[in-house]
């Protein structure tokens, strides 16, 4: 056990810098009014003396942790690294804590919710999974606001921040038009979350607008990862004999990617002469040299700051505005797998 | 403000569930003793009645967060994501909350740590940057281990788990020079890691004991990434026009794979016919189709679980051994960067 007594107090660190008890409450506290001589020579006298305030004591009286819950799912697509980057670098430069979940795609993250909450943390963000009408009551009676990030459930009272999905797949669909695509495969990611369903209805109901027959319009499941990506494109066109179409559209880059290496690598099919491919996300990968992929970016950084906008970190006491559903418009990057349409 | 009276409390839960109140601190304690049947009981009252233990409020009691803390480098480098994503399983299967933080590569995590020990934490992951003997003392001092993940601070009293990396950087230079490599570059990473160092000292040492001249092992600084191997690249045999050596390894395989990207996609050098290339790592990426990258593994799985034998979170009040340095082994990963050697 770590010693209980013998432990320094705030009170040993305000009489050697000689200030006040509360001169030291306000050196450890982010944006307190103390001149930085004062804050500079009361830290010198706290590391002097090991002495480290507890936070975790002090929530107790404020109620406030400075913590927020991240709540990913797969951490397999890069586009959620780079959202967690991003979100760990705003958060960081405010002061703010993170303790990080994973929860399997499409799973129920009512559970990870409630250890979160036993934290007692100022927010949550939540980039993937389920979520209960009941387990958002919860959290909102208790004053912690929730945000969803990059999705939205329907009938919920928890608000966010997404891509407009179907209106970048209408985009990505147009796109392949546009270069002379008439039959289609679709890879689609997990069926439960709104993100991927959104993209390829925007994609399919802007083909079937345009005459392109369903059943020229091939579904596959690609499970959002890269090796699903693969292993679907290999199952559709070499085990069970598709046709290949003009186009390939992958819901998401990694997806988007895994299908490239298998029609380059296992099958020798020429991209784009011999097929044209499309993504979603416009994570770094997706601009390497082997792939060099049309896709829609999503705009990270400003989704980013949107959810911490909601999260009103600042105004704690303020209540939660429910049902907010925020769309950022995603936009067509032009690379090499997608003949770009002379500008006439 | 959350409300401070009128709040549901253990009693209340107890009251509903006809239990003692000690039974429902049990019941939201993992592995204490309760029958399954009465712990459902108590679940279900709690929930009838919005209750949620308060984690924070019970550690100052116990003086046990459950929270661990990562601190991590660059995410830029997918191995780092990978050893996220095996700390945050194992972390969160035993119940166990994750505050990560980030700091930059090479700079002083001191920082960090005096945050984090406002957090009162149970222990700490330390998977990149410096870390002063003055800072490993305090956290020791309260009782609070440091692991170090792929890396070793010489003369610190902090343990730590890592790859061999001399012996796989030599590991290496053996595999090139059977395949016949007798001029050299070499990606560097972060000048102040030891990881980076003791690859480059392995792959070194070995080619100078093997009689190849010093002039004939070109160094470049590759930052660690994927756009810092890519652009030293690019400077070295481009604007600066040395020749093209008969090999190139990269300290870690996203630097590797960024110079393949620009030697293939910008200059048109056939890899293995023109020139060899090695990585460090195993990443998932390098097993791709583009890259296909003959590679050392570091086995991640291994790390993960030797880094959290040395947290020993379940004997809180044992005493930190220090300076534990634990090695594990790599191995060659044999793919098309590098023509094996026929086994005679």
């Amino acid at each position: 056990m770590k010693p209980l007594s013998g432990r320094v107090t705030s009170l040993d660190v305000a009489a050697l810098a000689g200030v006040s008890q509360s001169a030291v409450s306000r050196a450890f506290t982010e944006g307190s009014s103390i001149s930085e001589a004062k804050r500079k020579a009361i830290l010198d006298a706290a590391l002097k003396l090991n002495y480290v305030p507890n936070s975790i004591a002090s929530s107790l009286t404020t109620r406030r942790t400075n913590m927020v819950a991240v709540i990913l799912g797969n951490l397999d697509n890069p586009f959620y690294v780079q959202v967690l980057k991003a979100l760990i670098t705003r958060l960081q430069a405010r002061g703010v804590q993170i303790l990080t979940f994973t929860v399997k795609n499409g799973s129920n993250s009512d559970d990870a919710l409630m250890r979160v909450l036993r934290y007692q943390v100022d927010g949550i963000i939540l980039t993937s999974a389920q979520l209960s009408t009941r387990m958002t009551g919860i959290c909102h009676d208790r004053g912690i606001p929730i945000v969803l990030f990059n999705r939205y459930i329907p009938g919920s009272s928890a608000s966010g921040v997404r891509c407009d999905n179907a209106a970048g797949g209408r985009l990505m669909a147009e796109a392949l038009l546009g270069a002379g695509a008439r039959s289609f495969a679709l890879l689609k990611g997990d069926p439960n979350g709104t993100t991927s369903q959104d993209r390829q209805r925007g994609f399919t109901d802007c083909l079937l607008e345009r005459g392109i027959p369903p059943a020229d319009i091939l579904e596959l499941e690609g499970q959002s990862t890269y090796d699903g990506g693969h292993a679907a494109t290999l199952r559709a066109f070499l085990d069970e004999r598709h046709p290949i179409p003009d186009a390939i559209f992958g819901i998401n880059d990694i997806m988007a990617m895994g299908a490239m290496d298998a029609l380059r690598g296992e099958m020798g099919v020429k991209i784009p002469a011999d097929l044209m491919v499309g993504g979603f996300d416009n994570i770094d990968e997706a601009d390497r040299w082997p792939y060099r992929l049309t896709t829609v970016r999503q705009p990270v950084d400003e989704m980013t700051e949107e959810a911490l906008n909601l999260l009103d970190l600042d105004n704690p006491g303020a209540a939660i505005q429910p049902g907010i559903d925020i769309k950022v418009p995603g936009r067509i990057v032009w690379r090499s797998t997608i003949p770009r349409p002379v500008d006439l």
